[in-house]
C-alpha cells in the first residue's frame, strides 16, 4: 500500500488501509489550534462574502505592512504566500539543481520541492531520543547550497535554542550555504526569541512561518517568507499571479490583531501536554520532549508501532503515521495535542491497548 | 511609469499615473460577471466558516467529479488549479526552455510564465480589425514546441469557431506541437460547441478553463485544465500541496448547479453588448466584434488612446490599457461589459469626451 504523503483528510489513509472510516473519529494527524480561528473570524465572516467577487492584491501589500511592523523588517524581506506549501514550492524552484542537505525527520514537503526540481538531496539524520544534530553536520555543509532545518522540529516538537541555531546560521554562511528555518509552528512556544533580527546580519538566513496552525485556518491557505530583499524578489519572479485568495489576506489581518487568542492557546496546550506527558510516563511509553501542539509517541513493547496505529484508527483516534519520515520509519506516532476532551479519549484508548497488549 | 500588468486592483494604476484614486469610481479594466456570484454562494456563505479549519482536499476530487461528469471527461484528464493564472504558471514550468509561439494580442501571463522558465518565445500576431490569425502561422509551427491561444480572445472578446480551431489544432498535432486553448470566457458565449471531446483525439490538446469569470468569485480562485492523462500528471507534479482553498472547491460545487444564473448572464451582457455597440457605432469609435463581456475600443480620430484613457479615469470610469498587449501597444483600450446602469455612465463618458474632442 501506498501510505498518504500528510496527515489531514482522513479520507485518503482510511482509502489506503482499506478499513472503512468511523464515523465518530477524533484527527489527531493534523497539527492545527484545538481553540479554532480567532472569535473575530467568525463574528465577521459575513463581511468577507463581498472580497470573493475582486481580484485579491496580488502582493497582499495591507497583511504585509502589518507583517512588516510586527516582525520589525521592511516589506521588501517579506513575501507572503498561498500557505506554507506555496513558499516551499518556490523555494524548490530557486534551488533548481542545487545540493541540498534536509536536517530530518522534517516535513516532507522540503524534500518533494527539491526533488521535482532535481536538487542533489543528503540527510542530515537527528537522534532518536535526544533528538540533537551531530558534528558530523559541519562537514555536509561543505558541499551545500541550502539547508532545510525546522524549528520547532515538525515531527518532534522539539525547540533548538536561539545559541544552537546561531552557530549552525554562521556554519553556513561560512559555507556559502543558505539556511532555510521553517517555524511553522513557533507561534505555539511559551518563551520565543526570534531570529528574524538576524536577516539583517546574515543574508543567507530565510524563514518560514505558517498562518494556518496558530489560526487553525489551513483550508484559507496563508503563509509568508522572511529573508534579504534579493532572495525575496528571486522567489516572487516564480510565485504565480494572485497566488493568496482575497479571504487569506483579509483574515490574516484580523488573526494579527488576535494576541489574547494565541496566549490562550499556548496556556491550554501546555497545560494538555504537561497532562498527557504525565499519563506517558505513567504507562511506560516514549514520547519526544515536544515544546508545541504535537509530539511523538512510542510503545517501546514494539519496534514498528503499525499495530498500535491499526488499533487506534479503528476506535476513530487518527494519529499520523512515520513511514514517510527518514529515520522514523514508522517506529513512532504523531499525535497533536487537542482540546482535554479529545485528550481524555486518546489516553483511554492507550489504556485500553496497555491492558490488552502487555 | 510603469503600467500595472492586468486590469482590476485599480490603485496600483492610480499610484502608476501619480493621479489620486476618485471616491466614487466604476471598474471596466475586470471582466468579472456584472451580476455577481450565483445566489446560492450567499445564501450558504455561513456554511463555508466550518471549512476554514480544515485542510483542502489536495486533489479536490469532489469538484474534479462534478467536473468530469459535466464535460464528459475522465477524472485523470482533469487537474484543478488556484485560478487560471496558477495553471498557466504550471504549463510554463513544464514547457521550461521549450520554443513557444503565442497568438497575440493575448493576456499577459502566457508570456510572464514561459519567460520566466527560459523558453523562446515567437508572437503570431492578429490582424487588427478583423482580428484573423494570417498563412504564416503555419510555418512558425515547424520551430515550435507550444501554441498558446485564447478562445473567445482576451483582449478582443472575438470567438474563433470549432472548424477554424480545429484547423490549428491539426496543423500542432502534424508539428509535434502543443496546442493551448485558454477557454477563460467560453462559458459567456451564446452558443458553443465544446472542443473538449477533441482530447481523446488530439494528445497535443490543453484547455484551460476559469470559474472565476462567469462566477465572479476572483478573490476565491478557482480554475481548471482538460488534457490528455499524462500531461495532468506532468503538470501536477508542480502544483504545491494544497494549492486550492477548501472554500473555493466547494463554492465551486454550487457553482456548477448554477446553470440558471449562467443563462441569466448570457442574455443580460448579449442585450448590453448590443446596446453599446449601437452607440459606438452613432459615436463613429471603433470596436473589436466581441461575442462575450468585454470590448476593445478606440476613438478613430487618435492614434494612441492616451489621452481618452486620462478623460475617463479621472471621471472614475475605469479602462483596462493595452500597453502591454503585443501589437496593441495603446492603440486601443479594453472595457468589461458591466449592468446597465454603469453601462449608461461609460456612455455618457463618451458623449462628453465626443463633445469636446471632436
Amino acid at each position: 500500500m501506498k501510505w498518504p504523503a500528510h496527515g489531514a483528510n482522513p479520507q485518503y489513509l482510511f482509502d489506503a488501509l482499506q478499513i472503512p472510516m468511523p464515523d465518530k473519529r477524533i484527527d489527531f494527524s493534523a497539527n492545527i489550534n484545538p481553540l479554532g480561528p480567532p472569535p473575530i473570524l467568525k463574528e465577521n465572516w459575513h463581511q468577507l462574502f463581498d472580497h470573493i467577487s475582486d481580484y485579491p492584491d496580488p502582493n497582499g501589500n495591507r497583511l504585509k505592512r502589518m507583517l512588516a511592523r510586527r516582525e520589525g523588517m521592511e516589506e521588501s524581506q517579506i513575501l507572503i504566500g498561498n500557505g506554507g506549501a506555496e513558499i516551499i514550492s518556490l523555494i524548490g524552484r530557486m534551488l533548481a539543481g542545487k545540493r541540498i542537505v534536509i536536517v530530518q525527520p522534517a516535513f516532507s514537503e522540503y524534500e518533494e520541492a527539491c526533488r521535482i526540481n532535481g536538487c542533489t538531496i543528503d540527510y542530515h539524520q537527528l537522534k532518536p531520543d535526544s533528538w540533537e544534530w551531530q558534528e558530523g553536520i559541519a562537514s555536509k555543509l561543505k558541499n551545500a547550497d541550502a539547508l532545510f532545518f525546522c524549528n520547532p522540529s515538525n515531527p518532534t516538537g522539539v525547540f533548538y535554542p536561539k545559541t544552537r541555531v546561531l552557530e549552525l546560521i554562521k556554519a553556513c554562511a561560512e559555507n556559502d550555504c543558505l539556511m532555510i528555518v521553517d517555524e511553522a509552528f513557533y507561534d505555539f512556544l511559551i518563551d520565543y526569541d526570534p531570529i528574524v533580527p538576524y536577516i539583517n546580519k546574515y543574508p543567507n538566513l530565510l524563514i518560514i512561518r505558517s498562518m494556518t496552525k496558530m489560526f487553525a485556518i489551513p483550508g484559507l491557505r496563508l503563509g509568508y517568507i522572511m529573508a534579504t530583499p534579493s532572495v525575496i524578489e528571486k522567489l516572487s519572479v516564480f510565485q504565480p499571479h494572485w497566488s493568496m485568495n482575497a479571504l487569506a489576506l483579509k483574515a490574516g489581518e484580523w488573526c494579527l490583531e488576535s494576541e489574547s487568542h494565541i496566549n490562550e492557546t499556548r496556556g491550554m496546550i501546555q497545560q494538555e501536554r504537561e497532562r498527557l506527558f504525565i499519563f506517558y510516563q505513567e504507562m511506560g511509553f516514549q514520547f519526544s520532549p515536544s515544546q508545541i501542539n504535537f509530539y511523538l509517541l512510542k510503545d517501546p513493547a514494539i519496534k514498528e508501532q503499525l499495530p498500535l496505529f491499526q488499533f487506534l484508527i479503528k476506535r476513530g483516534v487518527i494519529p499520523r503515521h512515520t513511514m514517510n519520515f527518514p529515520g522514523l520509519n514508522g517506529e513512532w506516532l504523531r499525535f497533536a495535542i487537542k482540546g482535554s476532551k479529545d485528550n481524555s479519549q486518546l489516553m483511554e484508548a492507550i489504556e485500553e491497548w496497555r491492558s490488552s497488549h502487555l
